[in-house]
């Protein structure tokens, strides 16, 4: 390695790393500070291009990773030191091997020698992530006398190359570094090599897709069905390619039902067939039993609506296509009868390719539109009218208010689901993510602040207050780095979500146990982060506030007050209420039974 | 499994496995909250005998099971619901494991058919927690149909015994449920049984021993060395045992060095051969040239002092016999000579049974005790004479000021080195405890919390900045839980430790990278764990603050403000002043010299 009194090899080893990170790709690296990891840290500072973001929690600091590249569809490095560290960035490491997001991980280690003797801060690393990486490797530490720069390089590209192939995902780079770790006497001034050279190895990528025959018959197939919905969730890889999907919605002649985080959702004109209030009329046992689907086109993950997923599982289908990413398995109900492992564009306008412009309304298309304009009045007149701090209208007051370039980020339980239920369809686009892959409370402000920090668009975050405190180490990324977001933390003082359990009741164990009410005082929680905090207490001040705090600098929590119980009962009338004025219908038949 | 209409075979296994813990000894279950999990948690928060205690943070539960089971030497229970919850519980698995805590790591799970495909907070849990577990298993789901209540109790008392078998640790038992979790409707009021009968199968822990001939053969080649030491490090299972340790120092005639959390620094009278300054002797190279050592004997992990490690690794010794938990390597110098894998108690008794009463004080001896004596009285002068809040004299009055029966907890970086090289032996015993295992700076306010919990005595943990708000879900558990406890957050505004590396400097780029200020308000975060916040200024205002927190319940966080580089110089100073007065020695005649 290039080695000299002003270096040592750990040092030119980790540039090495650090200079190919940047060739392949990558320009952003959350740091959590450490000794072990001085030269990747150091290489990191001090290369041209890649901008670092200490972080001192490492499962902030995953999550903050995962949320940037998330937002820039691009690899992003975490970097950590050795020992528990590397342990903390589990959870981060999970979500993103299931929301498919490309992290490049660096743990610093021990050489081999010093491990699993009791050496200080040295835990077992090899593997440490288990099978929730893409790949893990554990790289001989560097030494003076045996040059591994070309297999160093090489081996940063690989790693980004495979987290970025389909599927994407993360990948773990273990890196033992021995003493000297980085020269004694001061930092270097300068580690890297001038940056604008191609990468020491390119890996393109390639676009699974089907050939043209198979696409046509699997057109063909769907086209003969007239019962037929298009499901769109969350990884199909159509963020903004709405347009794309109303088109072949309109060649099958089939609703489509797109959950908020498929990208889908937002963004289209009225005259679409997007249903987007399925979640309340797949509720209405009646509706489900009236309008039997035969044929569903389920592009990425399931949705959230589990009402959509009861109604589907309660169904035989003649056909169910999943189209989904290589190496996932998105059939929870084990119903689906074609898996396709393909890009989600690509395969959307294969299909379209194998079928007619459009066809005709058919009975099946205008009973969900009648049914979902049906909902969508109800809902809107309600909501209109709501003068309680209502969780289901915080959704819709957020979606309304948002500009077409904003980020929205929601958390998991509640926050989603009221989405899902209460998002309403808008032309203007609106990028909606979540952590939902695994769908935990965990990191879900970390995540959506490293949206924040690169997307430069207003970006804002709903999330429960159990979610919030759970990821008190976000707030100090925001005050760390003086972020611009704004939250938005719907405070129901505890697990809203178990409210709506079939177990759950007023006793005195269910409310210690399950709900965990824990009465913290949210103000000085965002004092710590350096937030403004602001408690909402009517719509007027909410509208006020959050208007204010998308054209305001720095980070914002809205703390909406909300009393579980109420909230529940609130939800269960607005269902009841679209049920009870649903237009009665007898079946519609479908071209095979008029055949 | 037995199960009514007011049950559901979810709960039934639930309650059957929970009865079974508390029949093998668990009596404190932290428990995040969930739906998945809500069999396991309802089963035991309706257990007569269990203690439930709710933390909402996986992570900070974890490291508060470990806390309690660590001041408890007894297993404790940790349980959480699926998905990225059991990701959580990693960091703290990996130090029970490396501490030799039992810990019992309860995970509820999806059942396989929901597993792998797409299905919401689903994530591989099988063997997540990979080789840092003393013991893995994933059951097979409850059903109404097959009865598994001797398979499920039996699978407890295995857990319970595997964690608590030498070598002590976590294991890791995922738990799938099949819905409905739990009756529907509400809570059952009764779930377990009366749990006076003894669990399912009995485990008898056994001591590994050596047989008597090879503890006596052992005691005589040790006794034949004059130039030896007794280390006594964590793990060594002497807590409580030190007038044992100095009968069998006295009787090979060799100083004892005792890592602050060795249990035997602290508890001991001043005639004893107890070196409790060598962290700073050791740190002066013509002392170390002049105390040659031929033999140590190790009782436990490695020390933490570095001065000590270096000291040991920079001499070839005739002995260096270990003693540690069967299944542990603690050699990270790879000198050891001989690796007895046995009890800390039993060994030290049958090596003193094997040695005559006492030997005459060799020069050896009191050449360290000379040197001893002579650094003890230079510290002890200038540490009374110190008017700045230098970090080395909070040790030394938290040392001087706590009670007898009080239980230390101390955070990793310079915490713990900190209490090493200024923690003065005592008359008074005192129990110190830390997470010295993997020496994370996560989760210590959790743990030290944990043992407060339990310990019902005066409890105070002493930490840095960067560690305080590494773990702020722990304050969230003192606020939830009303717990009694004292926290001094040594405040140097980011990372104290680096500015002790040798490429520290003033650079930017250290400062941004390593030192990692922060400037956060650390008051607000107390306000949100409901705790009071002392910001102390001098060290007058210290001991009357800490004197008042340590009988006053609630909990208590105490700012003290430190610089980094006036400490830094401080403590060269301090080591400086040790070293210049230090008598001179022309090296001490061993008796194999002089034979």
């Amino acid at each position: 390695m290039r080695s000299d009194d002003r270096s040592t090899p750990a040092l030119a080893a980790a540039t090495a790393m650090v200079e190919e990170l940047a060739r392949a790709g990558v320009r952003h690296v959350c740091i959590a500070p450490g000794a072990r990891s001085g030269p990747l840290t150091l290489a990191t500072a001090l290369h041209p291009t890649l901008r670092d973001w200490m972080v001192v929690d490492e499962r902030s600091a995953g999550f903050f990773a995962l949320g940037m590249a998330r937002q820039l569809g691009a690899p992003v490095a975490v970097l950590c030191t050795s020992g528990t560290a590397a342990a903390n960035l589990l959870p981060a490491v999970v979500e993103a091997s299931l929301s498919e997001v490309p992290l490049i991980v660096l743990t610093a280690d021990r050489p081999p020698e010093l491990r699993d003797c009791a050496a200080p801060q040295t835990i077992d690393q090899v593997r440490i992530y288990g099978s929730h990486v893409r790949w893990a490797t554990d790289l001989p530490a560097p030494s003076a006398d045996v040059d591994l720069d070309a297999y160093y390089r090489r081996i940063v590209c690989r790693a980004v190359a495979t987290a970025m192939e389909s599927r994407r995902g993360p990948v773990h780079v273990n890196v033992p570094f021995r003493e000297p770790l980085l020269p004694e006497g001061g930092m270097p001034v300068r580690a890297s090599e001038v940056s604008e050279v191609p990468p020491a190895m390119v890996v393109p990528s390639a676009v699974p897709q089907l050939d043209e025959r198979t696409a046509h018959a699997l057109a063909a197939a769907l086209g003969r069905e007239e019962r037929g919905l298009v499901l769109c969730g969350p990884r199909a890889g159509l963020e903004g390619q709405g347009a794309l999907v109303r088109d072949l919605a309109a060649r099958l002649g089939w609703p489509i039902l797109a959950d908020p985080l498929s990208g889908v959702r937002f963004g289209g004109c009225d005259a679409v067939p997007q249903i987007d209030t399925y979640d309340v009329l797949l509720r209405d046992r009646r509706f489900c039993d009236e309008h039997v689907p035969r044929a569903v086109l389920q592009l990425g993950a399931p949705p959230v609506s589990k009402a959509l997923g009861q109604y589907l599982a309660a169904h035989s289908l003649s056909a169910h296509v999943v189209v989904a990413s290589p190496g996932t398995w998105p059939d929870p109900t084990h119903a689906a009868t074609t898996l396709v492992h393909a890009e989600g564009v690509a395969t959307v306008r294969a299909l379209c390719a194998g079928l007619p412009p459009s066809v005709m309304e058919t009975e099946w298309a205008h009973a969900w539109q009648n049914a979902g304009h049906h909902a969508r009045t109800v809902l809107d007149e309600r909501l209109a009218a709501e003068s309680t701090l209502f969780e289901g209208k915080i959704a819709a007051e957020v979606v309304a208010r948002l500009p077409a370039d904003a980020v929205l980020h929601v958390g998991n339980s509640m926050p989603v689901r009221d989405l899902d239920m209460f998002g309403r369809a808008r032309p203007a686009e609106l990028r909606v993510d979540g952590n939902r892959g695994a769908n935990g409370i965990d990191g879900v402000l970390s995540s959506a602040l490293g949206a924040a920090a690169v997307s430069g668009r207003p970006t804002l975050l709903v999330v429960g207050d159990l979610s919030f405190l759970h990821d008190l180490g976000g707030l100090q990324i925001a005050a760390r780095h003086a972020l611009n977001a704004v939250v938005i933390v719907v405070n129901n003082d505890g697990g809203g979500v178990f409210s709506f359990l079939p177990f759950a009741d007023d006793s005195d164990v269910f409310e210690r146990c399950f709900a965990t009410p824990h009465g913290l005082d949210l103000a000085s929680a965002v004092t710590l982060g350096r937030g403004r905090h602001h408690r909402v207490r009517d719509w007027r001040s909410f509208g006020e506030v959050v208007d204010g705090a998308l054209v305001t600098p720095g980070l914002d929590v809205i703390e909406v007050p909300s009393d579980r119980d109420v909230n529940a009962r609130l939800h269960r009338e607005y269902v009841a209420a679209v049920h009870a004025g649903l237009p009665g219908l007898n079946g519609v038949p479908t071209r095979s039974d008029v055949a």
